[in-house]
């Protein structure tokens, strides 16, 4: 049954779009104190490999340690505070993590075990210098990591109930083919609420809207279209791809076999979304996987990391294949950053001081609850 | 007579030429509340024909309805606020304003039309959500807008004097046959206290002291030297050309016909100026008219745009033409923005906290008071 | 004997490095207030040569007046506070400093002459318009600035001990033959910190510790070494070059003669260090002698001016011996630099609240007590 509102609801005040003192807030209620996906385990697949994420002001080192297992490390050595890691990913020689100013030498794990060179000092105990954790935890091979000191709550139940609409996926086992890079010009909350919404779809996405034939209605998911029975049992109305389409791509065709594991009505409806509020979206299709990660930059800046990816024992991947799966949402996705980019100049217009959401935005509202409740929780 | 102090006055404090929070206050008190020029007539010809302007941090739509009115309008969507415009000019088609973003539809005259494919809301009225209005007047074709919900004055009355200079200058049948945007580091008082001096004539401009040899005496007008006298009944004592020079340009020479209207003493003079404090002037010679609007882009940035005007009937405009009447002028402003850079940069020191105003820089004292007024009515 | 630690002790609060609102702090209690190096006595050589010097957001003309002697003035008009010289060097003619806006001429020593063009004003005293002066003094021919009004110490009282050690070099009548100016984005502390550690030298800077043994060991002098003994009376246990070395050059060798006036033990030992804490350092070798400037342009940023030094009297100056006497200290700056830069980006890390001096970095906890008192001086 749809969820659409039945009458008009405010937006988020403007200032909060662009505001930097707002900004910060959202930093320490949401982006310091949620989970948020740095990577995929297929990222790191030998000890001592790592890569560096970066959330708000902060970096974050994220290492596979001997015990195969993935830990977290601030990216600041203990000593004088030199960053210890400048390049985005590597591998840490030897299990150790070295810094580059004065050689002071952590385990994987985070312990301080030498400091080259030092002169004696009667009270220097290393145990006192291990290097700043970071907690860390999985999800289908996502990687995220919490900045609070005591995590409020464990990424699953965090996920809550997104985590089961890809429960099928094998994404445990695959990995990026393609990533892209993408910065836009606007707050991460507006690049969220574009992808919340699709009453912008006719207008924005026509291509799109060729494969999924319910986005020119200007709505997400069938159920939201008046008159919408389920289909079958547990139906939960979701947008499908048009007949004779199989997937996201410029022709609706998939052009490699099926992942495993799917139902078949998984590979009916083409297209199914595993949403993290604010920071991370995944889509399932039955050929492919994509995922977007928000990072913001500023107040009014992100970057959109975008992956797509496939089975890990996939074979050769070809060019031609990339394109394919790519095509369309890289269309998508530049037309939504164009329309995100004049989203944020106008709101910035004094006399601009909140919007209205129509009925179906109402993923927007919820999104905006959950927000005031982290930020009332500060 | 001269109106010249006989006595040293202090200038404005420094910081009010860099301080943000004091270019906030100025905006508040001159920007969004006296009425700002924009554009011309001339610029908007048909139905559905806009511009659009910055203001401080405002962006402006300027439109002509199909009344064959200007009409005004903030360049947000009453959506949630995304910009309606990004061009800097353009044409509605079928006088429909059509947000990129969501399609709402509104006419030129700022009433919300339509609103596609959105799902009903019970409680959602159109006429509730018509475009921020601008209130806009129109001074000799030149379009001016207030940002002001309720301005507190006219713009006639705003003009005050200034109107009269000109009154015989057919401004509302010329357009702009050459347009300059000119990026100048300094503040728009800077700007403003440059143009309302001749004090720095001599040093800064050889080249227009040849055309106007009262220049060279470091003030603007005849009637500001020692022992001036009226020539004629109502003769004001404007600064005039060099005898067998007719107008501004290298070699004082017209190289068109005369502009119908002026009197024969208006010819003679060969210059005339109107003036609106802080933002804009017009320059009234026999053959040619200029404005320079004066676009502050922050505390310490403004941009100019200088048109130069010949009459709408006047035929083909060639490109040596173009070049004669330009040429004086750029070179002059070239020179006083260099000036203003530097006073911009000077004014800085730590140890400057105030200058002082000789005589005849009479004219930047009354800017000053007109400004502190301002202020204080904020 | 050794000034090491025999401790722990904490370093300076984080955010003391890129806190804008701090670095104003510092600016005021240390760089407006006491003597800061602009030059040198060699680049000013006839009467009214100048120098132009940024000190945080001051700038400073240096210029020599006709008795010969060093005044310094700020760089703004009396008038309208243009910036009277846009140069960083440059000759005033007939020793006038002639504002380039509306040309009121100065002296050379600060007063005002002329000012040109101007109407009658009764109450204008030109007594009342000059320069605002800046404190100078010399050191070995280098010129000292103080923007206080009444400095609280005298240039030699400032200078301290530091001033004894490079006694015996004739820097008075040397100069300048390569000057290198190179950015770093870090705070002045940081490069200040690690100019004044060596606990860092056998990572970063492996050529350097060929010529300089004891730097292996982490330390900067012999008499930090466990067991060291004076070799002499007054042996003060500085670093010195290796055996078959001589000076600080790639290869260690020098390739022009020795200043004249060194003793025996100045020549040995091979490098003597000067420091003005934060701002400038000058080392002398037996054959020439290195200065390096600070010059903070912000919180996260520095100038550094590093000169290269021979007698005036040298005669030709190869492009060869150039290379020579830079190559090795060119290279250490890079490195120092790149780390530099690494500790400003690793201490911003929210986590990181403050660092730990290990024992040989005492010169740290020395800097710091310094600065701490100076912030409170303020």
């Amino acid at each position: 049954m749809s969820r659409a509102l039945n009458e008009i609801r405010p937006s988020l005040p403007a200032h909060w779009y662009y505001d930097d003192e707002h900004y910060q807030r959202e930093l320490a209620a949401v982006w310091y104190r949620d989970w948020v996906c740095v990577g995929h385990r297929s990222e790191l697949r030998r000890d001592g490999d790592y890569l560096v994420a970066k959330i708000g002001a902060q970096s974050v080192i994220i290492t596979q340690a001997p015990d195969g297992k993935i830990r977290a490390w601030h990216n600041t050595c203990r000593h004088r505070g030199s960053l210890l890691c400048k390049e985005s990913r590597g591998r840490f020689r030897n299990g150790r993590i070295v810094c580059p100013y004065h050689t002071w030498t952590y385990s994987t794990d985070g312990k301080l075990l030498a400091t080259p060179g030092r002169l004696d000092a009667d009270d220097f105990n290393h145990d006192d210098y291990s290097l700043f954790g970071v907690h860390v935890a999985g999800w289908k091979g996502f990687i995220f990591v919490n900045l609070s000191d005591t995590p409020k709550e464990s990424l699953d139940t965090f996920l809550g109930a997104e985590k089961l609409y890809l429960a099928n996926w094998p994404i445990e086992s695959m990995h990026s083919v393609h990533r892209e890079v993408i910065t836009v010009n606007c707050n991460w909350k507006l690049f969220w609420e574009n992808y919340s919404e699709c009453y912008h779809c006719p207008r924005l996405h026509p291509e799109l809207c060729k494969v999924m034939p319910v986005y020119r209605e200007a709505v997400f998911d069938d159920a939201d279209l008046p008159g919408w029975k389920p289909r079958f049992e547990g139906d939960r109305g979701f947008g499908r791809v048009a007949d004779g389409a199989s997937t996201w791509t410029m022709d609706g065709k998939t052009a490699s076999p099926d992942l495993k594991g799917l139902s078949e009505e998984e590979r009916e409806i083409g297209v199914v979304f595993s949403s993290v509020n604010g920071s991370m979206y995944v889509v399932g299709h039955p050929d492919y996987v994509r995922s977007v990660r928000i990072v913001p930059q500023g107040p009014e800046q992100i970057e959109l990391v975008v992956d797509w990816m496939l089975p890990e024992d996939f074979g050769e991947v070809s060019d031609d294949l990339i394109e394919h799966i790519t095509g369309l949402a890289k269309l998508v996705i530049r037309q939504d950053g164009e329309a995100c980019e004049l989203n944020q100049q106008g709101l910035k217009s004094p006399r601009f001081e909140q919007g209205v959401l129509v009925p179906q935005e109402y993923p927007l509202w919820d999104f905006h609850e959950w927000l005031r409740q982290r930020l009332n929780d500060l």
